[in-house]
């Protein structure tokens, strides 16, 4: 997540400023061998590559729309469990009770119940962040080697060591059962749903409270599995691959149909040909790439929506529900990214 | 919330009218350079420009709506609240009751519990206001120094003293006990579920409508969560800026693409170019800025939502609902907003 | 609610034709002026203006469909009204026995619950019909009167004794309770939740059962707080507002933009600028106008949602589910217009 | 519901091809006058016909999107009542039990509850095939009089006979206690809902079990009341008629747009106003014509969606959850047309 | 599912390169009849086929958008059953226990309970490929051969034994009492929620949970209706087709519309058209297409979601909760294609 309002403008060139390079080469090209090599042949009409452009620019409206809701539901995926998880720290406080047993008893139930909690969230964020395929970190040669710069840079790089071994210790306290689970994440919740059995076997847990819990951590099953529905579908390839064929038409097209219209202004104005073609095709990429990189929000770089910093706020809720003092610090922003 | 039906010109002006002054000068300065320096070199052709006109005029119409659907999605949230405490205070009169209890006895139980949720209202926007990094009011320079005084002015700043001491005293009873809590709203409703547990244990509560009871507390938290994502997550700033980025091109464009067609017509009307590119990059700007300013809803600006206002509502219908009659009067609009 | 499927010619007239009065005389003085006193310097070339109007016509379709989805919305949540209302009336007849008291006791419980809430649906529209600043009838000056006309003529004024005094005292028996209630909808839907309880109490309903019960009433009070959200927080002004500045000054633009071309045409074409700009403007502002007449859905006016009919059509059901065979008759369409 | 992947030309023309006869009337008629009667004068630049027609083809984008939300949401309703029912019928089956009645007793008990539900699921059909004042069969003359004609031949004429005697006389034994009822389905759930307590009563249904499948009745009511909103509920005719009116606005301007063009190429080709007029307006009104008719998704026309069939469906997989082995075969498309 | 980030240059062309030919050779046709043949009679204004373009695309747009939320529900759907069967096997270990049993009769009520389940999955993925009429493998002819090979080539064909004989065993171990149901999955519900009966009465799972899991299989009930719902409602035809006609109507009119205005280039520059008209062409044809093959999300060809996965990662999980070890392999994409 990028945590300021406006980017500054080594920030856009950074994202996206290379592309004005080839745009330039190419638009250079056509004009050069249009006005030099006095190949006026090669022009066209504006206005069918005015049309190509119309219908374009409303495919790559419809791929910005979606990438967006990819983006915004990972986010509403994980505030709701932000949500949950407090739900479950207030039901763990409220619901978990024996007059037959100490509090300091009854304190170590609870503080089993919500550290493999948190053992659960940074576990399914890592799981999360693996690579996919169609991802821009497992891109062939040196378009991947970038984005795995940029991960390391200014994505999930920046934030490494943001458990400390006594973190790890509690929350990961039965990791040795989760020893060949091929979705680790699902089997912490298994061992807390057997884990709240055996609190209502012990007397620890009514029935009618043990079933509210138990929703509770259906509500996580849900939640996690709808992470992984946006992890692991990708926007479908049909239409990501056309949107980005059809960016590339348009743009093939672009200088023969203006680098006639500039021709007729004379003398030096076919040369504008040049800026005006990069602008408007740079305007087409960056479209093209915001989406590109919108729809997929677990991948490790900056336009991730911000999982390590809001397991770390569940965190500080659910310690500070449980009574600790010694809590964790909140992630803070590094270079404005937010992860 | 702006609660008139039209803006006036001076509101409007006061909005947005400083654009038009550099719009005008700009647009002046090349019909300036293009009529009376004669730099006729500097017209562009008009096809293009339009295309980008049109390819940007959809990017903001995508703007448009998602922040109006973050506004509309943070009234829905508080309109939940609303709800859900209605039906809290429904709630608590109805389950509540132990004949082996006085009526004074049970009383001051519900009036504690509603009192306490009249409190997480308040404060829950309170910690709503706190500004993030991407808000008006954080930008630097003038801009933000505008908009701080707007705030002032037309925002939070008009509804300071809301409520009385007494009303403070009895909202905020274990404010001590929520001392170092990083997020006091959510600790406020674990309280809640701490007080319904003891109300269990002494009788006051049947345990089914305790769970009852229960679940409209993580209604609270849902709700709040969903508040803080709309909060602490901006609108992708990936998007955000590129709409912004793509307005700056198009009216850096447009005067270039339009003086040459009105120089044509002759004589004085290439003068006309000054106050059609005026309107035109106007509507663009102010496309641009109605979603700008339309996408952080808690911004405490006059296009936030009436929070306050809503705050009040519940107040006044929970402690109706107590048979209280000395009620707080409902928050009125002044210069037409209601916050 | 408009019933029938194509408006007249004469319906269409009085809803907008009024516009094109003023739209031929200001499209007629741009072409005298042009054409008669010959001031051809007025002429500005039509392509920014067409791409103004391809913005504007955008941001209109925004409006429309926002303002539809609040009018949809509107149904829908009447509709929920509906649906909850005859799940009310069922629950009331199947839950509430009690084989220790006569039938005529059980029935005269039921009776007061399910006309209680028949009250409950009435008082709610009349609470929703109360206007807003923002509303058509609360214009100054002449278009408030013509709106405050058309609401008595073609809106509820239409619909005014449609409660006899037998209906009103069986409906409203616990008035006297709500004086003083700033929200009576809600306080009454507060007295069922204590009718709910006490029957509990005097053993005519299983907590289980009075728990489900109490989960509807909740749901009347989300349902209530949906409309009242739609009610009391308009289509943000600055939107509202913005496509109406949008629309004037496209059409302002939009004589000049074509009466060149018309020229171009020679003779007697000129003066074709009148209609066909007349038609231009006037589709621009029935689009304006119906999205505007549409974001209000609770305004009395024929647009609205037919709440009466509503409220009717749930009072004949429950009254049936009661067994009563006097029933009032279904709300019927008058002028083609349902309320 | 039409079930065959492409219609076949035929099948297109018998849809819309009549609208080609008048188009081409009238496109020959203006081209006509201007070319044979030498009216040049009839000519306008198309520069604001085509923004009228982009105008034009976003409402009607809006129209159409807006209908086909109608159908597919008619369909999401009648889809959850085929959940729900099988709900029903596998609570009926797991739920209703009672050691100390004979399985046929037991058996009886079931069948009662499963057939009522089916009569319900036939009584909502019929209940929302009656037509309504804005639909196409309610159309004055000619218009209505080939929609009744196609509701006959391609409609629900297509299946009249759809329930022997002896179904009808199972699914609808309690058939006299609703005379007089206004809304027919509403009672039979209340029917239903009482035949629960009685069971529950009777010690055929534990309380609990009984809450439960009181819920599904719930959602029958809240599906049955969300098929009725659609269908008594236009889609605005605000909207609707617009619409229409702009499409008709657009046609007339359309020939005196392009006959010019048309007859500055030169000769012959001014007669090819007809055949590109016709095509382009024929678009138009198709669009117009398929929001048209799929805004209505209960009219009794192809273009529903099939609940009968569905019927059917529900009924199968019911009659098999009792055991039953005499089935009712599924419902054929006919004509490529499912009901 | 497509699981690369970019289609390759043959994957396109397989996919959609073969319409280039008869665009080629229509393109071809016409340009040779104008500049060779001489009919310069040919041409048409260029201005009525650009706004037919826009209108079409437009249309294509919606329905492009229609289809990808069908593929996306599709995807939603199975995910659900995702997160369901998770809750299921977690429910069932954490329910199921009765301390009169030994730990393996309990065992082998919870092994039975879940391998049904999964019984159930892959009954349901088996009916949800049943080819309805208007999926492509349905066409007539050559388009329908060609799909089908698709669909043996890169669609289901790919995963043919992906069951050994001891796993068809274990899940389908009750299918003698399915002979004869209409619709399996359906009944194998039916026979789940009977077991759960059985249980309860057995002593082996408490009313309060019986309860819990019977809404569980509620659950599996709604989604396998959703997933049939999408599956046996296809895309309106009326919309899909008339989207299709309307892009033959464009393209057809699209050579026309370019080939006087590349004529007036002068010399080769006519030639251009085909180049041109082809890659427009082509377009509109790709967003057709795209939109026509992600409308069907179970139609077994490689835009498919994919459902044979999503069962796998199901059956693994729920192994994994049973304690086996044993598990069978992740389904892997073949040639980039995952179902």
């Amino acid at each position: 997540m990028i945590a300021r309002k406006n980017t500054s403008f080594i920030g856009i060139m950074y994202f996206a400023g290379h592309h004005l390079i080839w745009l330039g080469l190419y638009m250079g090209l056509i004009t050069v061998l249009y006005k030099v090599a006095g190949w006026t042949k090669l022009s066209i009409p504006w206005l069918p590559v005015s049309l190509i452009g119309t219908a374009v620019a409303f495919y790559l409206g419809f791929k910005s729309s979606q990438s967006y809701d990819r983006t915004w539901e990972a986010r509403k995926i994980w505030g709701a469990i932000v949500n949950s998880s407090r739900s479950w720290g207030s039901l763990v406080n409220a619901y978990i009770s024996n007059s037959n047993q100490t509090p300091a008893e009854i304190h170590a139930i609870k503080s089993r119940l919500i550290y493999r909690h948190i053992g659960w969230l940074y576990t399914l964020r890592e799981q999360l962040l693996v690579p996919t395929p169609w991802e821009h970190v497992s891109l062939k040669g040196q378009f991947g080697k970038v984005n795995v710069q940029r991960r390391e840079k200014f994505g999930v790089g920046l934030f490494t060591d943001y458990l400390t071994e006594r973190q790890k210790r509690r929350y990961f306290a039965d990791v040795e059962q989760l020893n060949g689970a091929v979705n680790k994440a699902t089997q912490i919740i298994r061992i807390q749903a057997q884990d709240l059995a055996a609190q209502e076997e012990n007397g620890n847990l009514a029935v009618l409270k043990h079933i509210e819990m138990q929703k509770i951590l259906n509500c996580f099953y849900d939640e996690q599995g709808k992470a992984e529905r946006i992890k692991r579908f990708p926007f479908p390839r049909q239409y990501a691959n056309m949107s980005f064929i059809f960016t590339c038409i348009f743009i093939f097209l672009l200088p023969f149909g203006i680098v006639g219209e500039f021709a007729k202004l004379g003398g030096f104005s076919v040369w504008l040909t040049i800026p005006v073609g990069m602008l408007a095709g740079w305007i087409y990429i960056v479209m093209e790439l915001v989406g590109d990189y919108s729809e997929n929000p677990f991948e490790g770089l900056s336009t991730d929506i911000p999982m390590l910093s809001m397991c770390r706020t569940i965190e500080i809720d659910l310690l500070q529900m449980l009574g600790e003092t010694e809590i964790p610090a909140p992630i803070q922003a590094k270079h404005d990214i937010l992860l």
